[in-house]
Parts: structure tokens; C-alpha cells; sequence
């Protein structure tokens, strides 16, 4: 369990700041919404106030405001979708490092979301441990941070939440909602929950709800963090960092955004190159190298309590449920924008046959849908690689 | 994380002990094997004695001893596979319990391994916890249990364990060996190692080799008890038991057992009913409330010291290399005895494309090969609900 293989989890193109087509030093701001007197009142039956958003902006906004493109994130995602973040440290439980945005490959100047043509916003979602108020955020009635007092948190929520930020910008309508994975859900509750608000929704690799397979796996990692022998309640900030808990779930989450396939071609069964060759329980393979380095850089840059609250809040997530009482039919009425789903071949955790089953049901209601089945290797991931091919779909969408 | 649903993981068919089908009450014996002066020498370098094998027989030898059918038993399998245990209790660090065989729909008078015909052999292999010596067992150098002071064992040693076990029985040749998943990997080692020794190999759900993809929820469920607080360095035997970590371990390996469709069929999304209805991290899903059980299940009858040798054992594996210097052709060359390969549509830990490369690579160099994909929802657990399927296949080879 010694040595660390710092093996990049994706070769993402990232463009380095002065060029043409990245959108070079970024800076994210905060706006602080809600007041104890008016707090944000959630699905589930909570409140909270002051609610912090973190976001991002990138290209101008048009005078008549027809041009935003929101940008919904995924579970470990952050507003810093695009750029080179200028203020960043890799400091402390500041959870963040100097890095270039999540999807700095598709966002820019002349890019598939061409940042000369669209006002794009990214806000880091509720709960989240990267700007936006979380469990980790300071609780002001006890000047301790929230830990499980934080309330639950939905997408129904997150997606409010943007709407009321955009709200407080002043903008009435969205030229189009994008995201992957949970951040495709969330852009599958914008088409439902504000139709008259989206012109355009692309949804890549999501599904109206999570699959028992998936839910097992969430439990599965929740159950490794809540055992973990700091995790004490949640009410872990002061006291010895918790690691192997939070590591665990994220190797188990990783297998999970990778394929068969992928595994096979990136690892194999080779062994791990060290210098002690004895064997046993530690690190042989190179597979378990990787997991390894993935479980401990996560450690690194994410708050386990938040894990717990967004992986709770994918579960929850039923799009038929919420807007059709079961009947996806009824929830897909609903929708006005158009929509493009987009699904991968290899991803089974949002696999393609639900995706369709999707699309189906909202071409057997008479809706404008464009469904597109990328035949990629890369298993969940896939969303984030295959930035040639999402880019493309992408560009006839903000043509 | 409270309520306790035994929902039964597989309903198997058993027969009542005074059924004429089933081989009635049955009393596991042990024998006692090497020396201190001639200890088993161990295929990664380790030597141990004594050692100590618990096995199973059924049936009666014949004369001229050609009616051997020798099971292989699975990760947490054990020597008792048919009837019922007429001294296992279900008490303190026994890891036992009063119940049928694993595989008792298959084997008894009249069944599919008939009774009375063959005489049916079921030995525990090295490192498990079920009376063959493992990890808990008495080190006799120390008057205490291994713990991690046990040595590696694989597949090779358990094959060869049971070869030197039939030699003592002055047993030369065996009709069929014949078991799955880590079973399966057995029998194809039998084929391997002692051509000669064996007529009929059946392997049901096993590849020569286990996946990349295997090997990473291997290493997580090792990870998971190796950081249980607890582990005390495998060292736990005197002290609080372990639990969460291998619990969390076994509901993570439980998924890979289940197929996608069979846990949506079998849990969907339904919510577990219980008393409290408040939204957070215990159990709310039917699918959650099935993987706690099957977790403390789990911990109430397995050594977590065994799971980590067992599971090592499992990743070790892999026929081409130990063979055929990692040519799968060269080292099939060897194989003399006739070969059944079973896969099952669904199984998504030894995957029916991987049992099929490995039955054409057979059939490339002549070999006598018979390959079945049964179209099971089943996933890898298949190969112990498809009783009926599996039955008639066994059938025709123990015709």
C-alpha cells in the first residue's frame, strides 16, 4: 500500500491559458442568496440560509440575454468548468487545486460551446464542497460547520437553486442546459421542472433515475465512509482526517465509470512495477495501483460528508416519479425544449438501453428528441473523453 | 441501519433429509495431512504442517474406484454440499451454521451427481474457514490462530492439495471434477496439472484468468477489511470482532454475483418498509436493506482473514501462465480429459465472451470440448440457481 503511480485518470486536451481558444485565468465569484427571513426551502423539508453559490461565467452575456448556456456538473464536479483557475490553492481542506476546468475541451473560443457566441454559466451545486454551501460550510447558528445537520439535499433542489441565481442575474431564459451524468439529471429536471424557461437540453449519459445496481453501489460506498473510524457522526473537521472510508467508496465509484473493456486495455492483469516483490495484500497489479492513487487523491480533494448527501440525492432522483407519479409518460408531457439525449455504448451506469427507453417515450408523446448511442470503449467516462465526438453533437445544437 | 430483512439470496431447491432424493444427514470428517518433517510446500514459496482437510463424501466408492466425482467449492463455499449438517452449530467464532448443502439440488439418489452411483467427494480448500486449515486455525509454533502469518495458498496448491487428499484415500483417477465460479478455476487447474488423473472436467462460470475489472472489486473488498478499525493487522481474533469492513466487502461482491436486470427485477426501486420514514443514509431502498443483510450475514459466518487469502488466491490465478508461460493454446495442450465449459448470458464477473475464447481455444487445438451460454438473468450466481439447465448438463456427462 506504499508507492503512488500518479496514472491520469483521463488525458483531457486541455488548451494552456494565452491561447486562442482557451478562455485563459478564470476566477470564480460567490453570490449569497436567502436570508434567515426568506431561507431556501428544499424538497425534502428543510431550510438554509445564507446559501452561497460558487460560479463561473465565461463570454458575454447578449443584450437581449439570448445566449446563455448553463452547465449543470456532475457528483465530484465544480463550477470550473473552463479555463485556469487563478485563485486555487492546494492548501489545507480548501478541497481544491490549481487545475484547468472539468470541460476546458469543449468550452472556449471557438469551441463546441464557443464562449465568442455564448454568455456560459457553471454554479457548483447545494452540498457540494467547492464554494456552494455544504456540509462543510460553516452552520452560523453554531459557528461550526454543518456536518449531518446539513439538511438533505435533491436535484429537484439544485436546479431551483440555479433558477433562482439566474433569477438574481436577471435572466428570464436559457438558450441551453448541458451536463453528464448527475449533471445530466439535472438538465432532465430543467426540461421538466422550468419548460418555459430552456430553449435546448442535452443530456449525456443519464437516465430519469438510477438503477438498483446503482443505488447498491452508492450504498455500498456511503457504508464504507460511515464506517470509517473517524467519521464520528460527520462531525469529523476537527478531529483526524478521514481517509480509507472516503477512499474505499471512490475506488468502488471509479470501477464503475470505466468499462470492462477499458479496464482491460488500460491494466489488464499487469503487475504493478515496485521494488519489494513479495507477495500479498499490498499493491501487485497495476489496476490496484491506480485505484489506489484514485481513492488517495480524492481523499485529497473532496469532503466525505458532501459524497454522502450528492450520492443520496442521485438515488432519490426520479424524473417520473416527481413530475408524473410514477408515469414517465405523464413527467415527459411536461417538456417544451428540445432534447438531445446522448448515451455510450460501454456506460452501465446509466446504460444505453435505458437512455432510449427514454427517447422512446418521449417520441411516442410527439416531442422533438434527437437520440444519439456513441459506440465508445470508455464506459461512463466516456462522456468526459469522447469530447470529438460530444463536441460535434454539441456544436449542432449551438449552431 | 437497523431492520433485518432476511430476504433469502437464492431459493434452492433442498430436499427434507428423509426425502429418498437427498442424501440425508451427513457428518464432515477430517483428515490430517503432512508433517513438520514433510510439510506441504506451497506453490509461492510458504511451507505449512500440519494440515488439517475437511471434506464431504456420498455414495459409495466402487470396487474398481471409477466413479469418483470430485466438487469444487466457491469463495465462500465449504466441504458440505449436499444433505444436512448433522454437527454444525451456529455458535461463537464456529462460522457455522445447521443447514443443507450448497449444491444439494444436484446431488443426492436419483439427482444429477447421483448418489447412487457416484461416490461424490467435496474437500474445503487450504485458507478457508471451514475446517481445513485457514488463517484462524491454532499456528502450533505460536498456540495461536495464523492471522497474517498464514502463507499464500492458490489455486494450484488447493488442486494439488486434493490431489495428495485422494492419494491418501489411495484414489488414482476421478471421473469428473466439476465446479463454478472459483470452483471452475479448480477444475480447470485439475485439467491442467494432472491430465492423467481426470476423465471429465466441468467448469461452470470460470475463465483461465480472472478480469482487470475483477481484480479492482477484489482489491476494494480487501481494502475495506484491511482498514476496518478492528483489524489490528489481521491480528483480531482476541479482540471486538470485525465486522463492518467485511461486511462492506460482501455487499460489494454481492453485486457482481447479481446481474443489472435481476436486481431491478428483484429490488427495483422499491423502498424498504420500515417504521421511521425520515430521509438520510440508513436504509430506504429494498436493494440497501437486502446488501445490509447479506453484509452482517456475512460477518456471522465468515473469517475475514480467509476472504483476504481466498481473494488473493482468485486474482493469482491465471492457467496461461502457470501453464503455458502466458500462452493460453500451449497450456490447453496438456488437457487430456474431456471438457465441458459452462457460461451464463448475464454473468458479468467471468463473462460468457471470456468462458467462450477459452472453449475455442480448445477447439483450435483438437481438444474434446463441449461449450454451453444458458441464457440465465441470473448473473454469476446462475450457476447455482440454474439447477435444472446445470442438472441436465451434468446429466450427460455423468451418464
Amino acid at each position: 500500500m506504499t508507492t503512488l503511480t500518479p496514472t491520469p485518470r483521463i488525458k483531457k486536451h486541455v488548451d494552456p491559458p494565452d491561447s486562442p481558444h482557451s478562455v485563459g485565468w478564470t476566477e470564480s465569484k460567490t453570490i449569497c442568496l436567502f436570508t434567515d427571513h426568506n431561507p431556501f426551502e428544499l424538497e425534502l423539508g428543510g431550510k438554509i440560509s445564507p446559501v452561497h453559490v460558487e460560479y463561473e461565467t465565461y463570454g458575454k452575456l447578449s443584450l437581449n440575454q439570448d445566449n446563455v448556456v448553463l452547465i449543470t456538473h456532475a457528483l465530484s464536479g465544480d463550477a470550473h468548468a473552463a479555463g485556469w483557475d487563478k485563485n486555487a490553492e492546494d492548501t489545507g481542506r480548501n478541497w481544491r487545486t490549481r487545475k484547468p476546468g472539468w470541460w476546458d475541451a469543449v468550452i472556449g473560443p471557438g469551441k463546441a460551446i464557443d464562449t465568442n457566441k455564448y454568455y456560459v454559466v457553471c454554479m457548483n451545486f447545494l452540498g457540494s464542497c467547492y464554494g456552494t454551501t455544504g456540509p462543510s460550510s460553516i452552520d452560523p447558528k453554531t459557528n461550526k460547520p454543518y456536518g449531518l445537520n446539513f439538511p438533505m439535499v435533491t436535484v429537484g433542489d439544485w436546479v431551483r437553486l440555479q433558477a433562482k441565481f439566474l433569477d438574481a442575474l436577471h435572466i428570464d431564459s436559457v438558450h441551453t442546459v448541458v451536463g453528464g451524468s448527475l449533471g445530466g439529471q439535472q438538465v432532465i429536471e430543467w426540461a421538466m421542472a422550468y419548460p418555459d424557461r430552456v430553449e435546448n437540453c442535452i443530456v449525456l449519459a443519464a437516465t430519469p433515475r438510477l438503477s438498483a445496481q446503482g443505488l447498491a453501489f452508492n450504498a455500498v460506498g456511503r457504508n464504507c465512509i460511515m464506517n470509517d473510524p473517524h467519521f464520528n457522526n460527520g462531525d469529523y473537521y476537527d478531529g483526524p482526517p478521514l481517509s480509507a472510508g472516503l477512499a474505499a467508496a471512490r475506488m468502488l465509484a471509479h470501477i464503475t465509470y470505466l468499462s470492462d473493456d477499458s479496464m482491460h486495455k488500460k491494466f489488464g492483469r499487469r503487475l504493478h512495477e515496485r521494488e519489494e516483490k513479495e507477495r500479498g495484500f499490498g499493491i501487485e497489479f497495476e489496476v490496484e495501483s491506480y485505484l489506489d492513487y484514485q481513492g488517495r487523491a480524492f481523499v485529497a480533494r473532496f469532503d466525505a460528508n458532501s459524497y454522502l448527501y450528492i450520492t443520496r440525492a442521485m438515488d432519490y432522483y426520479d424524473a417520473a416519479a416527481r413530475w408524473g407519479n410514477g408515469d414517465l409518460l405523464k413527467a415527459c408531457q411536461r417538456i417544451q425544449s428540445n432534447l438531445m439525449i446522448v448515451s455510450f455504448e460501454s456506460d452501465w451506469l446509466y446504460p444505453p438501453n435505458e437512455c432510449k427507453d427514454f427517447a422512446f417515450a418521449l417520441t411516442k408523446i410527439g416531442k422533438t428528441v434527437t437520440y444519439v448511442n456513441i459506440p465508445s470503449k470508455f464506459g461512463h467516462d466516456a462522456f468526459l473523453v469522447e469530447t470529438e465526438q460530444v463536441g460535434k453533437l454539441l456544436k449542432s445544437v449551438l449552431k
